[in-house]
């Protein structure tokens, strides 16, 4: 993440990557501020996927892509403006790509991140199929609720 | 793609495809045309990775990824307003991410799809860096082109 | 609606419907988490017109209106972008439109689809006149409250 | 039609209408220079439906809504800004709705129009339907021409 | 105003108006709710100056200009859209302006329409002279207070 | 106007007040680059109403209304972005307004003019609802056209 | 500033230019209510870099800059719309330059203003440094503290 | 400049700077596909002011601004949206200002370059003061133009 405040976002990718078990990595590290440290921690990391949070003039994810080959998932952080961080993530040059997911979804990062080792390792995509059943079945459960507290005519 | 007329976006993906000597399959279906066949498509797939390229409420990678837990790249496509396009893609709801990328970057779909098999397939990570270090290069030859062109005082 | 969230905005439809004394069925289905049970929904209703209440990149709208020749109305529910709900809904492709009403505007979208049935049972459009002429009078009563309490000099 | 030159949006229906063999009745009228017209055509006409036309501050949409318990969709022209027409179309206060449909969206219009219709007569959504497989033909028809054009590898 | 929730802008057109004793006469008359009441308010006032304040699809300025050749000056109301309110104010078809001020800013309509009567009434252009070097001074009170304040190295 | 480039939407201006025989002066003068030219134009001009043209950082109509008490009309200039001039112009702070037309309205920006005029001169009063008449009978004319050309089922 | 209440705006500059012992002067003054203030402000003063600071239709830094050749620092202050003050500010016209830095960014329009006076002053690049490295200190902490409070797997 | 492509909007800036004898260098070296380039050429310089200038998600400012602590001047280049070049330059995180200037507006960079170095160069203030006046007289020469062209009632 850019920021320390980017934290409630970064939260909801832990949360979800905790739910599949899947090992990671944190640090708050700034295209801006640091980028050496960017750098350092890009170059020096075994993972297969990287998360970048960002809010405002949201560089960091495109800074990430620039060191790296392998998949970078920028996240926007939203703020007064809100077009800017999803713009600067989301609208990268030829070349560099930035897999951008919406406004503030950390929990989106970290699925497409789970999706993207589940090419290499079906059991994360097995696991992803169990996700989407309890999603569906929770919003089953809630149309029942919506259903029994609004009534039909 | 959506409809025949996000053909040029997908040949920019189909050329960076077969840069990199990956195997694709192509079609035109709509989510909202042709639901069943979207659907159709994707279950049926033994892809890796799917590209989604529409435009204006651009559903179309939304319902793939609805229909799949594997990757879904999602291109929006250039029109009258843009932002209707690029927000749909990249505004998921929480559960169904799709990766976005920039406004009719059908190439960087690719090359984002090219970095998601990468994780498995470690040549393909290999040729990644290659065609890096041939666009930096590209970039150095600009630059000395401009230089000499332009001048300096 | 796409999620048990949108409650409030179908709250106003469901207020709006019952004051009129019209039949309706609700349920909470996501074009994205369960796209079948959205398409078993609408292709075993015998409604005659649906209303599709979604937020961020809203597909819902959508993807009604393709499984069914029947009217859709779409709902844009407000969230930290607006712009991305209101689009996805409204910018439809040619050949499958979604009569968009204002964002959280479920009573309108009631009012619509009593209209629309109005087409066929006149005795619906009698009732929106009378709630017409309801309206005009609350606004009579609230400008003759406005100069009360405001004066003139 | 609030000008002449919103005549090929208008044409746009008016071509999907006759293909569906319904009858209509045009009018340029404006809800800023003829207001008194647009009451005289909306009242006076016997219209099951409205298709109102307009770019700019598209007042005429919300104008007809104003005279009419009938279903009025509203059909925002493109134009300098874009935004100006859609907020305008489908922005409505509470009480009044409009069915925007999208920018130039003529076609759409007049589909949903008939869809509006086929509430009541079952032929219309029957030829509607025939229109969706049409649609969906196409569909399977172009991609089967963008793979014989493009290949696949 | 288009509807009574519109108060809170009225009252700062109001309060301007008192402090230079002009005299006025306020309604809700909604544009979309109460067509006609707008139209007979309008033409059967003596007005000099029509000011209209309305939120989201802001057809009020717009019908009341449709009425009237007298100036109409309108004032956009903020909500959960903003430039839904304002681009409809601001952006008129060629033929029938509207004087828009900025959003929320009843003051400056009230200011706009003393200057508009000061044309013809000198004695209130002198007035206007004199609230502008009340701001002036208003203004310079203000800096010295911040230099108390906020102090200077 | 701001910059000699702004002369087709002043010239259409111009056109509107040559038809209703209305005296005039133009200049150019920047707020930017002429500050000094901007003031003494105004404070020496006895024109009773200003009409500001200019594009970008719209600043002109916002630096004429600090030099007068008259009225002034504000033409927000289309470029690139469109609305950096419009929201310049019209969200002017409390105490100085603007009355902002329509992107490019020169033509709207002599109507309200006139209209302003209007106000002390009934002729001018008279002549603008000729003009209006004018209007009303083009539409009716347009629309007749618009029938014969396109016919109806 | 521009008014009283962009206050809290300009003490994010005062502590910044405190923590460098650069010496500042503050005043309030309005490009549109207070004109000569500006002017008289702008040229008797010997300062080498000029901070202005406005919201809504943001014309002080354009107007600063217009008196002055020195370089100008323009702050757009956040509100109801923000893209007003954000395009009036950065959208000037050619030959009139503004310096723009993002929303409400008091702080960053004194470090630019630091960054600019140390073009003449090496002492205060070097403190920039400092400062520089104590930003990267604070965020490899906060990066330790967040891997410490949120663990890793 | 972050593309060979940017260069239209770079000539601007040289034109300017050599009407003002100043010393440049130029280069392409990309913030996302040459990152160590961008590094190299900004902390070997010896510059006093740097320009960046990049369209898209424009992170080339903000990255040269990273690796020094002298003035960045960003220059945001037009494209298919215009606001994501425009926010990724100006909103820029606190602690690494950059000095934002407006769309394609490589002359204007220039130019406050030119005042920036003018702080410790008087000679370049003063003739920056002549180019102003150049400016001035320009703008007073349009005036006679367009009167003479256009003429005056």
């Amino acid at each position: 993440m850019g920021s320390k405040s980017d934290l409630p976002v970064a939260e909801k990718a832990i949360t979800m990557l905790k739910k599949f078990n899947v090992d990671y990595e944190i640090a708050v590290a700034s295209a801006h501020r640091t980028p050496e440290r960017v750098k350092d921690f890009v170059t020096s990391s075994d993972a297969e996927v990287f998360i970048a949070i960002a809010g405002l003039s949201a560089a960091l994810p495109g800074v990430v892509a620039a060191h790296t080959c392998k998949p970078v998932i920028g996240v926007p952080v939203s703020g007064g403006v809100n077009l800017d961080a999803l713009l600067s993530v989301v609208q990268m040059p030829p070349g560099i790509p930035v897999a951008a997911v919406g406004l503030d979804r950390g929990d989106n990062a970290a699925i497409l991140a789970i999706e993207i080792m589940g090419v290499k390792d079906p059991k994360l995509s097995d696991k992803m199929k169990d996700y989407r059943k309890e999603q569906a079945e929770k919003i089953e459960a809630d149309s029942k609720q919506v259903v029994a507290d609004v009534g039909r005519k």
